[in-house]
């Protein structure tokens, strides 16, 4: 498969992908305008391209529609270091601005995973989460103001530079996690945080108990820790890391929890959460100055790649219904006989679900995705933590909304976008 | 007057209020819904009234219109504090909350000024500001869920009780800072905030010139310091509050800037803030364990009050530009022959200019506060800060928004209340 046909959605290698009926590379918000408007004329479905890492399959094209790809709207176009605010068009990457602000003492707080390869816009678009929204909120948190293209091709500016701002109604979070529904975001103002100052200290603690490692993150969550990453691997999934890796970490019969703290309170911070691991139970508590001890989070997913395919869910609780959820989440493994292991953003309460497709057979996967789910909306939860609906979960939206709430995004939807031309049948 | 006639906004004391049909006082959400529904089939304005404590006009009263008056729909209805959430009917007042949630070692973070009156609910639709919004946000921050009646009566819930959420529109910061215009919010779901830990400490710095104290400022927002208030009174205004006070305030020939940090870095953020006052040029740099110096910012306003009557305008512009926004301010005042005090919350950006009634003659008034407007507009600033548009700014709107950003706005609204029958006229 060629560029523009596939992103990180999971879906079966030998799907045969829609083909789009053309894909327009714009350089400017004027050459989006100019495109949207032909596809509003002639009724196209539009798609919006920006570096296929969505999850949700938000990018994919349509069948004889209009894909826009935005990877060459690539400028940033101002930092004002002094405002704590950048300019960029809608496709640099992540990554890039950050590397550009630090020199002002500034860096680009969300980071989401996929940070080297994102555009900005992407993760405005589907509200990008990542390791560090304990500590900074998610993408939405960090954006400042907007340059839309509506579906109409009229261009709108959404929020301010200013920090405070009361005025009309909030368009800018409208559009944020809007999957390309309401308007073609083409540049955006986003704000920037101080650079934390200090060593940053980590710590693991082993759990075998999963009740016992839920109470950790409550009191955790609760406390004077100001913790940046707070992460959970289950059992299994710590033991493939250490079988891969010989980093000497004790297999624990529960959860393991990975924590990290910066700035000039990281120790002191650490400290704290580390006692509430061993008030509640924890076999093992481990801490180290730096961040070494956070490479034990990021080899979890090549040790899960390494052994299977899996439909990595996403899904979010409160945090303290972390356990119930786990708990109905090995029973619902039990009764469908398939394997399901759960790596965590435990500190916000949002679960990762890893899925095994056997055998090709993504139905069942699926099915299994579904009825977590429907557990965690039990447990006063949403279908999406950070990845997204795109199309994949599209069907899911019933269980959480009744028929007014989503009458009312339909409304919305509509008011923008009256012909239904962008990213139609996607996210509402 | 009466109750339900008019609010905080300044008008004319002997302006004629106009005089509704009826007011309903709802308990339930399904009274506030009946309510609406009738005024939707028989096309009568509605007014949302809460605590009166707004300063825009937006909870004014329409001709023969529908007052409804949510002060007893004010039960807390839930505090989860392993979920740091509490759940209340929207009449709830702001202060109460705080204190309800206090004894599990939380807090209710936003603060307006008005918290001791201002309702849950008022302070969500307006999205409330006040002096803790560099360390905590506005009230927009802090809500998770909302329960919402529409025009047409219909009642959709938004938002979640999960930290993270990318399920569908984000429907809760929509109805957030809308006035009233979209749908009437009933109920909420906020976040709580743990207490900081250990003493909080002050300072106060004056300066000579308001280029030196815009630095002073800059420098401090981009520093580690961690404040919780960052206030500014011009040199007119610390002099009043020394005459009433006696204070032992020396008056500077600009600007006094007033600062508070919380929480275990308290005395070493004051350290950094105060060495950035002195490398600015302070000329006087004071400081004090507890949070005695608040006082000063807190005595500001019946200090103006004593001296004269004052629109209380509200605009905000990137922090780096106050000093440019106080000398554009300072020359109006010049070529208008017309008081205007200055009194700002500097750390956000969001400065009150203080702009004297003289005789009654509120049209001079007016026509300085929308040269402010202007001027705040020029230097990438907002019509409202934190204060909302109401029925006083409205026609400010398109000094800020072209044509079809304005229209955006119209065809959300229209979407959701088609008749146009909640609070007409005004915010957008």
């Amino acid at each position: 498969m060629g560029p523009f046909l596939r992103d990180s959605a999971q879906v079966p290698e030998d799907a045969d992908p829609p083909k789009p009926a053309a894909v327009v590379i714009p350089r400017t918000t004027e050459h989006v305008a100019t495109s949207v408007k032909f596809a509003y004329d002639h009724e196209l479905p539009v798609s919006i391209w920006a570096a296929g890492t969505g999850l949700a399959g938000g990018a994919l094209p349509y069948e004889g529609g209009l894909v826009i790809a935005m990877h060459q709207m690539n400028s940033i176009l101002e930092v004002d270091a002094d405002a704590r605010l950048a300019t960029v068009q809608a496709g640099v990457i992540v990554q890039d601005l950050d590397s550009a602000v630090r020199k002002y003492g500034l860096f680009y707080a969300p980071d989401p995973a996929s940070s080297a390869r994102a555009t900005i816009g992407g993760t405005i678009a589907t509200n990008a989460g990542g390791l560090r929204c304990i500590a900074y909120g998610t993408t939405a948190d960090h954006v400042a103001a907007l340059t839309v293209v509506l579906a109409d091709g009229s261009v709108i500016s959404t929020g301010s530079r200013t920090i405070k701002n009361a005025t009309g109604l909030n368009l800018t979070q409208l559009f944020v996690g809007s999957e390309g529904t309401l308007g073609i975001i083409t540049k955006a103002t986003v704000w920037l945080t101080p650079i934390p100052q200090g060593t940053p200290e980590t710590f693991l603690a082993s759990f075998d108990s999963i009740d016992d490692a839920g109470r950790a993150v409550v009191s955790m969550v609760k406390s004077a820790a100001e913790l940046e990453v707070l992460e959970m691997l289950d059992a299994t999934v710590t033991q493939w890391v250490e079988e891969d890796n010989h980093a000497g970490l004790a297999i624990p019969q529960a959860a393991l929890i990975i924590g990290m703290a910066v700035g000039e309170n990281a120790a002191r911070s650490v400290d704290i959460a580390c006692e509430c691991a061993e008030h509640a139970g924890a076999s093992e508590v481990r801490r180290q100055p730096g961040d070494g001890l956070m490479a034990v989070r990021k080899l979890s997913l090549p040790a899960l790649q390494k052994r299977g395919v899996w439909v990595q869910g996403d899904t979010g609780v409160p945090v303290p219904r972390l356990p119930e959820l786990i708990a109905k989440i090995e029973d619902i493994a039990e009764e469908e006989q398939h394997q399901v292991r759960i790596v965590a953003h435990v500190g916000d309460g949002n679960l990762h679900p890893m899925i095994e497709v056997v055998d090709n057979d993504w139905d069942t996967a699926n099915r299994v995705t579904d009825r977590i789910t429907a557990a965690a909306i039990e447990l006063d939860g949403v279908i999406s933590g950070e990845h997204g609906i795109g199309i994949f979960k599209h069907h899911e939206l019933p269980m959480q909304f009744d028929e007014a709430t989503l009458a009312a995004q339909h409304a919305i939807k509509k008011a923008l976008d009256p012909k239904g031309i962008l990213s139609p049948g996607r996210a509402i």
